[in-house]
């Protein structure tokens, strides 16, 4: 045998050819994002942008001792690698506190994912097959839609049917009918903060069904209320009599009722969709860590949830009013905007259309400051017109402070639009 | 506004249309892996299939402990969202612990993954760009190759073109040429326990480098020398004079030195490459979980993950010769293999042509075993002639007993065929 060094070095002596190209995909991120990568780095910046949770809120010793305790008395189930579907007893559990009178749900209804988000990407991987050329993958999005469901699916390519479902003439039939699934967020939703009402659920429901369109309701906020009793989740009009079987796939996440550093998400859906959803994973991660498997599994056995919920609703809310508080005071001439009823954020539109909102964020970050422009919730990039801000991570003297620098922000782009 | 609900029960009453269909990828799974999934249900079953660490090996005193002070001494880090590319100092002591005299790493050069898994899915959502009509996607991957590695890139549809390092004749550059990445496990392959040579792999590194492949080098078993010195990783080799940025990308676990509950993986490459996995990791799990990071984080800077590694080395070494004794015993008529220096398993080859190993697979199942047969380390699913045997999760009389069922099995499949 040739010695493969010797052959090498004489068949290609310092030949070195191009590097093989990367996605085309890559090449879509804008110019928004940089920016916020940028934003970490300014001192004394007041971020209203993410979607951040308070630190606060996070019951540390609890988890510290559930941590340990997982590990002391059950490590076949917190160092191993775990079923890809999740634990069965988490699985169980979440089944038991999902069911309802009209909705039968046991394990083979429940993934567990890594966080929400890779709920998202699962789905892409699913129901956005890239080989079908003859049908492009639509999905039917409640528009503005939120950032993070835009990027798990970029690299699919996927058309969009925008959902106005803030507008009477909104046809949800015809946006569902021949796509592959619909994206709502019911609750809060990310960014408007908009609550989508009862009647409209069932109608979600109804034409999800007539088109044969999967239901996809992404709830992160479901226990963020403030105001009012909770509505009926997507998934609980779906049901029919028998075990669950739906078209609606429901997507529920640890990371704001306890901690997002234990990337802990899971889908309730169709057995159908939970196999499928399964094989997906299968690929992408094998499973979820089952430390913090375990850790949930505990806390929610242990009611830790439930004792930690009214500090965080309390905190919330208090922040919420001031937010609005503030913005009454510095915005009111720049921005209308409605008052959530829970979630974590203000949805406010520009009042004159030549403030730009891509452009108001490059001047809130030179005020120290900065929100979410609405063109990173727009498939096309293209809505300019308004802003989300966020109400959870700051007290209430930083909000109010933020808000006043986003006004100076906001004039002096107005300003510069006049002087131009 | 009319009613959503009336609206919607008057339009459809009670039409409901065939659900959208599900990606086509789906399908492809095989009877190998279902039968495997029904194994777990058989009791007194030793499995030799898997690639499973013994659970006597964790350190979980430790780990307990550690994770308790991470959560209470940095719940900023554990309980909170990670940056997408993983906590800098972990990356950091990444970095400085690959470095050597002729390859210099900073944390540009890491990116923290969800388990190992997760970096073989992030490859292929930046390489394997689905929607290029013009050049589908070819991967250049030692054969057999790691299941694991063909379930992540099944959904891309992606080419393979062999490269049979074990053979004289394996010419490297012409697989490598337009293809977008070579995929090596050069410690110990997975599945069969083979070690690339030194000379053959500066032979990888040179043929990738005048091809413009990236060189996928994927190591869960780098640690997991039992005999003889460790040879140079293709990082190494791939290494130029200044900060690295080479062709070379290197996977790292922590599942097979500490535990893989914890599923934290790594990824050593170019920043370019980096920078790229990160936008994919962004829209596939946000981040890889911060209590995990730390955990490892803290076992690395206390030299936990040193003071196991001798006693993980004296076990496995010990069970690879139990194994390999019992297979001396009871199949040398049947099979021949190798002996591994290192990694988990075992590949053993039938002598006679007539030995169907997926067939095998179903008897050695009714005789309370199991191993994997080589169809599944195939992209086609056609090498039926081999079987990989994993020697670290049984003791050795675990280890002869399933061993003599394997050779019971193997019997008797044989007797079938004769029969037939």
């Amino acid at each position: 045998m040739t010695d493969p060094v010797t052959l090498a070095r004489e068949t290609f002596p310092s030949e070195s050819a191009p590097r093989a190209p990367l996605a085309s995909w890559l090449g879509q991120t804008n110019e928004v994002t940089r920016l916020f990568l940028s934003a970490g780095q300014i001192p004394g910046l007041i971020n209203l942008a993410g979607g951040l949770p308070d630190p606060s809120v996070w019951p540390v010793e609890e988890l510290a001792d559930l941590a340990a305790s997982v590990i002391r008395e059950t490590p076949a189930q917190a160092l191993a690698y775990s079923p890809i579907e999740g634990l069965a007893d988490l699985r169980d559990e979440i089944a038991r506190r999902f069911s309802t009178g009209g909705l039968r749900l046991d394990r083979g209804n429940v993934l567990i994912t890594t966080g929400g988000m890779q709920a998202l990407e699962l789905l892409g991987k699913v129901l956005l097959d890239p080989v079908q050329p003859a049908r492009r993958a639509t999905i039917a999005a409640q528009s503005p839609a939120y950032l993070g469901a835009l990027d798990a699916w970029r690299p699919r390519h996927p058309d969009y049917r925008p959902m106005r479902l803030d507008r009477a003439d909104c046809d949800m039939r015809a946006a569902m009918e021949g796509a592959q699934f619909a994206y709502v967020v019911p609750n809060f939703s990310n960014p408007t903060g908009r609550l989508v009402p009862e009647a409209q659920r069932h109608a979600l429901v109804a034409a999800a069904t007539a088109s044969g369109c999967w239901l996809v309701e992404d709830d992160p906020y479901g226990a963020l209320y403030y105001d009012g009793a909770r509505l009926p989740r997507l998934l609980e009009l779906a049901a029919g009599p028998g075990p669950y079987d739906g078209p609606g796939i429901y997507l529920g996440t640890v990371s704001k009722e306890l901690a997002p550093g234990l990337r802990i998400g899971w889908v309730i859906a169709a057995p159908e969709m939970i196999q499928a959803l399964t094989l997906a994973k299968q690929g992408s991660d094998m499973s979820t860590s089952g430390l913090c498997q375990m850790i949930y599994l505990r806390a929610l056995q242990q009611g830790l949830t439930e004792r930690v919920l009214p500090g965080i609703l309390s905190l919330y809310a208090d922040r919420r009013d001031a937010l609005l508080d503030a913005m009454g005071r510095h915005l009111s001439d720049l921005f209308t905007w409605e008052r959530p009823k829970g979630g974590m954020f203000v949805w406010a539109s520009a009042r004159d259309p030549r403030l730009d909102t891509d452009r108001l964020l490059a001047l809130a970050l030179e005020h120290g400051t900065c929100v979410t422009p609405s063109s990173v919730f727009d498939p096309e990039g293209l809505d300019r017109r308004a802003i989300r801000v966020n109400f959870t991570l700051n007290a209430p003297p930083e909000l109010d402070e933020g808000v006043r620098r986003l006004a100076r922000a906001a004039r002096a782009a107005l300003a510069q639009e006049e002087a131009a």
